[in-house]
Parts: structure tokens; sequence; C-alpha cells
């Protein structure tokens, strides 16, 4: 095999690199890993599944393929690929009222929407949503899927979209909330809560080697216990339903008869039926609408962010991180899988837990595939209170609040972009919502654009001739070319005088206006600013010198191209221009506006 | 009277100013100037209404008020209020279909939202629309009137929408051409075209006095023949009609009967009758939709780009401009007028006659007046191709090309807003395809602040430690902060290497890597740009060192809000800095990443 090709594999599959030198050391800690991350994706994805609105299973099948073809293409230890809450929403979002082969063939356009994003090498766009905007976004998802959850706390039952409307509908039908269902959850809360915070119990300072020794391990057990308490609470809860089942009657909403073990790999569907409707292919993609470009691109979105948060500074192979998910998603999609991505708190679980390589992916897909081989008989007992507990519980925190104190001690303007693409995601749904956080963010591009700092002095130093010298800082565009003429055109300079002439009587002169432009920092200049310049250039003649100084090549070409009358020169040449130039006569433009247009 | 309303009611009247001083040169200026403009105006206005689909005289209803008014208010004495080209085309998109009660109504309504534009203070809003994108939509919506009149030229009869379907159905009836009308199409054309180059006939240099006033007023009355060319068609037009019409057998497509005389006042229509559908109010303006946002703001771009072209290096007082317009267009309402603006034609016609203040329009409007009570029962006379004949040749000048030469030359990539704006208003209609054109503008904008220039310079003067010296010119945003991080993450700093330490035997050690910022161009970071700033410090963290120089106290303060181990200082104590300050040792963050994501 030549140098090329080979160079080519190994950077498309990092696994050809890592594992040459994969050690004992390094398989203890991806399958340490591996474990503990399967104890919270395993009860997650089946709450997320229920989330977007199908069975538990749904979240199982959608996390094995994932880790296996994540291990072989990814460059992030960090990352596991599965069903999280924000997709799930979204796949919610766009599937409502279909069935799974929706959301299977969601899976599979959103892999080949990425595959060709990574391809087409476009993932710099996704440089353009700030942290403002994806700390709002991020924000307003979570209350959205809490709030989609209230009703499984409450084990009432209903229909609703959008987050109003689903508030609307709570407090409509909270008179049939299930006191068994409501009991339940607040159990399975108050646990998760208490188990989370078992890790942050404080003990006194140890003294001792051995008290030393000791207060690690507790703290390692403590912490171990805390990370699998999804699984803990989802247990319990379906062994409390399981012994109440007989003695009582009916006292839970259970998750009911489901399909065991694997699902049968095969194509995605490109035909299916709801209800008495045949959908056909196009069909189906028209239903999925512009879901089959938001759910690719926020799932980029969150996959890029997690890789650069975990990467401690080294280089983000993003159009790789890109391809990597693209691909999980095609291959999940096979093996009935809704939309996946990879996680930020699976990814920070995964991370404390050591782990060193993305390798870690195959031990958690072994572990959903034993449980989906060897639980799913079980599943029947599932309480849904207890999957929307632990929904609730795990993205109540994701809601942040933190920021806007730092926003507001260092950059208070950014409030806007946050607090804008938070409400407009509430009220309009999350994709539109970060539109309009994008939108924001551009408007104060535009806005600081227009207001481009000027750096204007009077120069009356005594050698020179009195004037102005504007440095320019930052890119002069059209956004500020009306700004920059108005300043410009309201500078004060003298007033005509009477001066002696050289026939012994006085005749009136008026000084030229001198101007003087210091281009360093300039690289480029539009036409529009350009053509606002010419106006000044035309609007001042005939009593004006502007000289140009130190402009780069590509700049004076530009300067050239528009003003004829003006002076350009290095900052030693300043001086002769600025006294012995005569002002430019003005130019005879007899007729000239009226050929033009008329 | 108290000083602060007089001076209110000064700006709000420029005419109280400028009357004061108004002396019969000036009354002569504008008479002249005032009697051009509507040998122009008249014509074109019953055109414009054709074009509009309304009959001739509402074009007249609309020429006179506009400028009695704007006499009182407006600032540029070139500036002529009545139908435009631009202004009747979108009219005839918005009240396609229905009767000229809505036209009516919608010039009340582009009156009030340019009202409330100029008491806001918005008009800014127009600065964001760059010369390349204002001439990409001129060309097109100047193709687009043009494409609209074939039929008019060719006597042929159709309805027809977007550019595509005028060509389409242009061909499709291509059949029906009528040989007159086209005769007489041609005829108009020519003659129109022919007087128009009248006044660019080279004669030889005139050399006695005698033969230079002689040249002069040749060239005068030259000039005034061809700016009368309108008119002169019209009624040349008009004569060979109502000659023909005794003696052929409908020869033409003429006018046809319509009201005489002059407009009966009335508030605008707030209820309407299209067929057997009553229209309320609502209704009406639901069915004028994104028209009344759309005609409005088209009409301030084309004011203000008219006031600024002739402002001669005066400062354009751009609300006072649209104050002007917003109540031009409203009183005119009163006179069964269609939506007004200036022109930009008419504008280069007044200049070029010598007009002195906004007072000509009373000369305007009084001949419009008299053309209506004296002239109206002759209108059944012109024929329709002769209205066309002058629309085209109007608007075909409009057609800017020379741009594109220009712009090749001094910034070529300025040509993608302009032919994207051009093609995408050919295709989706002129409203949409402008917000295309700035659409692309932006995409530009943020192209350029995505790559901010960074002057990055490997400093090894034997004075200082080796270090890396940052000149960042112009913003840093959110747009440019992964660029930049990628940029510096992947400067090249010199290996670990061995030293010998204080024991005698050797040590590896690794130089920190030694980061200057000098930041005198900075005015103001985003929260995200600071965000990749501190990835940036706690990834290099612990060798590294990070000193920020010359920092405004503003940026100081955000960079330490986000940075907690960087150094601020003034270049004067940059070398003690680099040489003492040992490196920072690494921050201990137990759990750290844990704690705050699961």
């Amino acid at each position: 095999m030549s140098a090329a090709p080979k160079s080519f594999i190994v950077r498309l599959f990092p696994i050809v690199q890592w594992s040459k030198t994969y050690n004992p050391e390094q398989a203890i800690g991806d399958m340490l890993a591996g474990i503990t991350i399967a104890l919270t994706l395993i009860p997650q994805s089946m709450a997320y599944s229920a989330l977007a609105g199908f069975e538990p299973q749904y979240g199982l099948y959608a996390s094995f393929m994932g880790g296996f073809v994540y291990a072989f293409l990814g460059t992030c230890p960090q990352v596991n690929i599965g069903p999280t809450a924000l997709l799930s929403l979204l796949t919610f979002t766009y599937t409502r009222g279909t069935n799974i082969d929706f959301a299977v063939l969601l899976c599979f356009m959103t892999g080949i929407v990425q595959l060709m994003t990574a391809i087409a090498q476009l993932g710099f766009v996704m440089d353009f949503v700030s942290v403002p905007v994806i700390s709002g976004f991020t924000s307003a998802a979570s209350l959205m899927v809490a709030s989609s959850q209230v009703k499984g706390l409450l084990g009432i039952k209903f229909k609703a979209g959008t987050f109003v409307d689903t508030w609307v509908k709570i407090f409509k039908h909270l008179g049939e909330t299930r006191i068994t269902d409501t009991m339940l959850s607040l159990s399975c809360c108050t646990i998760l809560t208490l188990m989370q915070y078992l890790k942050k119990i404080p003990f006194k300072k140890p003294e001792s080697d051995g008290e030393k020794r000791r207060a690690a391990m507790r703290k390692k057990i403590f912490w171990f216990i805390a990370i699998s308490r999804n699984a803990v609470v989802v247990l319990l809860a379906s062994v409390t339903a399981f012994l109440m089942f007989e003695s009582l009657n009916d006292p839970f909403h259970l998750t009911g008869p489901i399909t065991p073990g694997l699902p049968t790999p095969q194509p995605p569907p490109f035909q299916s039926k709801v209800g008495d409707k045949v959908y056909t292919a196009r069909e189906m993609l028209s239903r999925l609408g512009v879901g089959l470009i938001v759910v690719p691109m926020i799932g980029i979105l969150a996959n890029v962010a997690i890789a650069k948060a975990f990467a401690r500074g080294k280089k983000v192979n993003a159009t790789q991180e890109i391809l990597a998910i693209g691909i999980c998603g095609i291959v999940s999609s096979f093996f009935v899988s809704m939309p996946v991505n990879g996680s930020i708190s699976r990814s920070a679980v995964s991370d404390a837990s050591g782990v060193r390589t993305p390798g870690a992916g195959f031990y958690t897909g072994a572990l959903v595939i034993l449980t989906l081989v060897l639980l799913t008989p079980y599943f029947y007992y599932i309480p849904r209170a207890a999957l929307s507990s632990v929904i609730v519980c795990a993205v109540l925190h994701m809601v942040e609040t933190a920021i806007i104190a730092k926003l507001w001690k260092v950059s208070r303007i950014d409030l806007i972009p946050l607090v804008g693409c938070f409400f407009c995601s509430l009220g309009l749904g999350v994709e539109i919502g970060l539109l309009c956080g994008v939108g924001f963010d551009v408007l104060l591009l535009l806005y600081y654009n227009s207001r481009p700092p000027l750096d204007i002095k009077h120069v009356t130093d005594g050698i020179l001739p009195p004037h102005y010298a504007i440095h320019p800082v930052g890119r002069l565009s059209f956004a500020g070319a009306e700004r920059v003429r108005t300043k410009i055109l309201n500078l004060q300079f003298p007033e005509e005088h009477e001066v002696p002439s050289s026939d012994g009587a006085t005749s009136k002169t008026k000084p030229a206006k001198l101007l003087v432009v210091y281009c360093e920092n300039l690289y480029r200049l539009d036409y529009t600013f350009l053509q606002s310049l010419k106006m000044l250039e035309s609007d001042w003649r005939p009593h004006s010198k502007i000289i140009f100084c130190n402009a780069r090549p590509s700049v004076k070409e530009q300067l050239k191209g528009v003003l004829t009358d003006s002076i350009y020169c290095d900052s030693g040449e300043l001086r002769t221009h600025l006294i012995s130039a005569p002002v430019m006569p003005a130019a005879v433009e007899v007729g000239k506006s009226e050929n033009a247009t008329v």
C-alpha cells in the first residue's frame, strides 16, 4: 500500500493510530468508563425514547451501534453516542403523530446530511453560533423537555405541542392527577437528588495515610453510587410496581408489553403506514420537513462543542467529528434507531471515569446488547413516572443560570442574544429560537460594524500645517460608511480669513481642508465605503486635500480606482505633501449629473 | 413665542428658513425648473399609472399635492415627489386584481409607516443596504418594469405576475401582435431616443464671443427639447390617433373615456368593493400584506439616496426627509393618489434646470392641476403604446452596467451581492431580492469578521526572551473566535530540552509558552471570544504565560473577569513581566468537570 492511501485511512479511522499503542492500562480505563456510561445510558435512553413518543426499547436500539462505529471513527474519547434529551425533543417535534419508521428515516437522513456537511467542509458554519446563543437555546430546550414530562410525573395523559400549549393543558388536566403516580415521581426525584448530592457530603479532612486511603475509597464509592442513580431508581421503581401490581388495581402507568430482544437489522424504511394512510418516501420526507436540516445541524453543534470542551489544548478536527457522527447515524438507522448524538452529560461521566480512548464505546454497546437480550421482558413493569423523573432530574441541571451573572459582569450586551434566543425558543420552538438567536448576534455585529472606532485628532503641533489625522481601527465596511462620512463632514475646519496678497491689497483665502488618513490597519475596503469616500472627495472639492498614508498596495489600488484627486504616500513623505502640494482645482462637471441619469 | 418651539418649527418646516432670503433670482430658477419637471412628470405619471394598472388620470392625481407639501417640509431642492416606476411596479404587485381604493389606502399607510419610521429615528437601518445591492435591485426592477410594458408596445393583452411569467406569456401571445400598435411604439421609441441624444450632438468648438453665445443658446434649446421629449411624443401620438380614429377602424389601443377634472378631496377609503366582494378595512390591509412594509421602505431608500446624491457636502437630515415624504403620502392620499416618492430621473432634470429651493414643487403642482382641469377630455386619444414607449425608454437607462466594470476593478467580491440581488429580484420578486441582497452582504460581513487579521510575530531580538507578539487589528468577535484560537494553538513553541540543574545533574525543562497580546486596537470583546481565550488559557496551563499589553480599562476589566492567570501591563513593564514572573502552577481541578455537568 502506498503512503497516500494509508495516511488517508489513518485519518479516516483514528482507531488505526491509537490501537497501535493500546495497553492493558488503557483497556481497564476504557472498560470502567464504558460500564459506568452504560449505567447512565441505559435508563436515560429508555426515558428519552419515551420523550420522543416511542416505546423504551427503541432508546436501547439507538444506544449500541453508535458506540461501536464511533470507536472506529471518533477522535474524542469522552464522546458517547446515543439518544439525547435535545435530539429526542426534536424527534418528537418532527415525527409527532407518526410512527417509529419516521424516526428511523430521520436518523438515516440526519446521518446523510451530516456526512455531506463533512465532505463539503461546511462545519465552520457552526462557528457563527455564539456561546450566549447556545446557552439560551440549551436552557430553553431543557425547560421544554422538563415541561413535556410533567404529565408523566402526575400520571395524566394528553397531547401537546408547544411550551405554552403544554402548560395550558397541564393546568386543564390537573384534576386528573393520579395520586399513586405522583407519589412515585416524588420518591424517584427525591432519591435521584439525594444520590446526586451524595458525593458532595463534606467529611473531616483525612490526616494519616490510612485515613487518606479510606477517604479516597469512600469518595470513589459515593461517586459511583451517584453515577448509577438512574439505574437504581428505575430498578427500584420497577420492583415496587411489580410487587404492587399483584395487590393493587393498576396503581401506576406502566410501560406495558414490548418486543423483546435485539432489533432485526433492516434498511431504513422508505414507506410507512400511519392509521389508514400509506406514506411514500417522498411523503415521509416532506412530513419530516425542516427537521431534515435542523436535526443534523443541532447534532453537529452539540458534538463539536463536546469535542472542543474535552480537547485540552489539542486541535479538534471538526470535520472528522462530523463525519463520525454522520456515519454513526447512518449505521444506527439499519438497527431501528432514532436520531443519535453525543451527550454532554454522559461525556462528563466518561471523563470522570478515566476514559482513555473512544474504544470505551465497545464496552458500553456490549452492555446495552446484554440488556436488550436479557432484560426486555421485565421492561413491562417500568413505571412511566420513573422514566419521567429520570428525564426531569437530568435536564433541569442543564438550565444555565450562572452565565447570566458572568455576562452581566464581562459583556452585558451579550445578554440580548441569550435572552432573545431563550424566549424565542420557548415561544416559537427551539429551531426558530436558535435562528432568532443567531439573528440577534448578526444584528449586534452589524451594529458594531456600523460604528467603527475612528481615532480622529486635530494636529496643530507647529511642525506640520494644522490638519486632521484619522487612524481607523478595524474594518471599514458598508455598514459604517454613512456614519464615517458624517463624522468627517462634521469636522470643524478654520473659516476663510483675509491675508495680504502680493499686490499689497488683502484677499480672502480659504485654507484647504487637510485630512490625513493613516491606513496601517486597513486590509480591504468595500465598494460602498469607497463610494462614500468618493462622495466626500467631490463634496469637498476644490478646497481640500486628502492624504492616505502608509496604505498597503491592495488598499492603495482600491482607493486609486475610485478617488482621483487624493494623495498616497508613506509617512516619510507626509510632510512634503502636506506643505507643498497645491490644492486641487475644481474639476469641470458641466451637465454631468444630467447626462448620467436622465 | 419662546426659542425652543420656534426652532422646532424651523426644523420641521425648512421653508420658514429659506423663504426669508427668497429672491427673484431664486424664484426664476425654481419656476424654470418647475415647468421643466412638469414636462417630464405629466406624461410619465400617466404612464406609471397605467403601469400600476390604473387609468392615466390617477397618475396626475398623485403628482400635485406631493410637490406642494414637500415645498414646506423638504430640504433637498432637487427632489420631486410623484409616481415613480419602481413604486408603481410595487403598487401593481400588491394591488393586482383590486381597484384604485387599495392603491390610495396603500399610499396613506405608506405615509403613516414612513412618519413612524421618522419619529422612531429608524432611518439608519437603510445604511445597511450597500451600493452594489441597490444597483442590482434597481437594474432588476427596471428590467421588470420594461418587461411589463412589452405587451403594451405590441398591442397584445394578458395578465402576468412575475418576470418569468411575463416573458412566457409574451411569447405565447406573440401571434396576437397588432401591427398598428407596434408601428406606433417603434416610432415613439425612435423619436424618444433621437430626442434624448440631441443634446449630445458634437459641434465644432466656438471661437468668437458671438459664436460662444450662440453655441450656449443652441445647447440650452437642444437640452430643453430633449427634456420635453416625453410630452412631445405623447402629444404627437395622441394627435395621430385622433386623426386616424376617424378614417381607420380602431387602429390603436386607446386610453378611452376617463373622469375629467380634479379629484374630489376625500379621506382614504377604508372599505371597498371588488366585483361582488365587499372588503372591510382589515381585509383591505391584509390584502396589501407585506406591501405595507416594503413600499414605505423602498420609498425611504430611494429618497434618502437622492438627497445624499445632491447634498454636495452638506449634511443630509435623513429623518426630516423621511418625515417629509411620509406627510406627502398622507396628504396625497386625501386626493385619490397612488403611492408617491422622489424620482431619481426627475431630480436630475431638476438639478440641470437650475432649481434653487424645494419651492419648485409649487410650479410643477400648478401645471399638473392646469393639465387636469383643461386637458383630461383629450386623454381619451392617448395610445397605450405611446405610454408604454415612454416607460420603456425611461427605465432602460436605469439598468446599470457600468458598475460591473468598476466593481471588477476595485472590489470584485462585491459582485456577489450585486449579482445575487439582481437574479433573486428577477426570480423571486424585488422585495425578496432586496432581502437576499442584504443577506449576501451580511454573509460577506460575517465572513470577514470571522477572519480578523492577526499580526503574529515570533520575537527573538535577544533583548526580550523569545515570545510571540500578537497585534490584533480590528474587532475580535464570536465569528472569529474559533479561528483565532486555532491559529494560536498552531503556533510552534520550542520543545523541552535538557539543562544542567543546580545539583550538577541535568533535568528536563519545558520553556514556558510566552504570548504577548498588544491590545491598543481592541475596544470591546464579546463573551464568546472571551470564552475561547479562557479555553486557551486553561488548555495551555501550566506551561504558559499570556501577557495583555496596553489594554484600555474597559477591555482589561472584561479580560480580568474571565482570565484568572494572565498578566496585564503597560509596554513599559513588559520586559519585567516577560523575564521575571514565574510560570503559573497548574490549578488543582479535582472532579471539576464532573460536578459541573452531571
